[in-house]
Formats: C-alpha cells, sequence, structure tokens
C-alpha cells in the first residue's frame, strides 16, 4: 500500500482566507498548520507553548516589543512562549505554524481575529 | 533590535555529510534537525516519538513493513512512533525532521549509521 505524502502546496490551494489556521498533521500532541497572511495581526502571546513559524512562500515580519525578525521563504523562527508579537505580512504569504495541539491564534488576547484551533484540510 | 531568522538553506550549507542530523531550532522540548540523506538507512522505530519528515529539496522514499510514502521537495509525513521504517534516497535529499529532544536518528536498531544527537548549527 503507497502511503499519501502531505503537499503543502496542494493543501495550501484548498483554502483562501487569511488569518485562519488549518490543520494538515499531528505529531504526539502538537499541530503542524497551515496559515495565509495578509495584513496586520493582533498583538497576542502564547503561555504556555513556544511557536515554529516556517515561511513556505512570500515574505512576513514578526514585531517583538524589542524589534523585529522578518522572514521569507525558507526561513523560520521560534517564538518563544509568554512572549508578546506580532505578525504582519505586507502581501499575502503562506506559511507553516508548529505548536501544542489546541493552541488559539491569538493567545491570551482574544479578539474578532480569534480562529477555531481545530480546523483540518 | 533586528532578530535573525533560521534561513534552512544557508544552515545546509555549514554541512556536507550524510544521515548526520544538525539541530537548527528547539520548540518546547522538541528539535528542528536539518539532513543530508543518500542511499539507504538501516530500519528502526522511535518507541517514543513521531517523527515529522519535510522535505527541503530532492526526493526521498520512507519504506515502512506495509509499503512506501514517496516525498518531494515541499511535501511531508509523520512516522507515528513505535512504528518501524527505512529512509532511502537515490540522490542527495534535503529534508528537515522534527521530533523530541534527544531522539537518536537509528532508535531502537543502533548501528554504526547511529549519530550524535545534539550536535546545532
Amino acid at each position: 500500500m503507497i502511503k499519501k505524502a502531505i503537499n503543502l502546496q496542494e493543501k495550501l490551494g484548498l483554502f483562501s482566507e487569511h488569518w485562519t489556521p488549518k490543520i494538515v498533521a499531528q505529531m504526539n500532541d502538537y499541530h503542524l498548520k497551515l496559515v495565509k497572511l495578509q495584513g496586520d495581526f493582533t498583538w497576542h502571546s502564547h503561555a504556555d507553548t513556544d511557536e515554529v513559524f516556517l515561511v513556505v512562500e512570500g515574505a512576513m515580519r514578526i514585531d517583538f516589543r524589542d524589534g523585529p525578525v522578518h522572514l521569507k521563504a525558507g526561513e523560520m523562527y521560534v517564538v518563544p512562549k509568554g512572549v508578546e508579537h506580532k505578525p504582519f505580512a505586507e502581501k499575502e504569504c503562506k506559511i507553516m505554524l508548529i505548536e501544542t495541539a489546541g493552541t488559539v491564534n491569538t493567545g491570551e488576547a482574544g479578539g474578532n481575529q480569534t480562529a477555531p484551533n481545530d480546523e483540518w484540510i
């Protein structure tokens, strides 16, 4: 039986909305999620987990209170747990997030950019 | 202060040997590792952790006792804990692994392809 790979571009083609993470895989109690970003997100933090940002296509910035990190395709950054951050993308950017299952995109901040944390594609 | 992104191709340029995972980032108690593969690896399993294979460049195959999965750049697969598998790459393939810190590349199998599990680049 031939098993099926998870193709990131194929999965990215299945949705178009921004700031709504879609789960594509689970590793132990972690989720790997694809997200499309455009514009400003809200300042927030995740008290219980570090969060990996890996850019698949495009470019983005993560602002921290003490300065930014700029990421482009093939680059990643680990946001430490509890650290306030604000993602931003001038043009649409496609990324993979890795974080504990159940993590909410807006963390402790809430607000109208809060998305479901259990949508698989 | 501008923070530095982790650039996968830049990190891959820092070593040339095969089957020797190099840690590039830590997320909670997990390591993200880059590895270059070529040829056959040993059959093995990891009793305590699932293992993510994400192909950065090239193509590879993971054999399982009940069939293979074929992966190329931009594709991933999660090997469940405890499941025997054997990575293979006909030509050099560059991948990222995600697994719990301390995981040994040959798992329970040992042998002369066993590499250090704590090398950062």
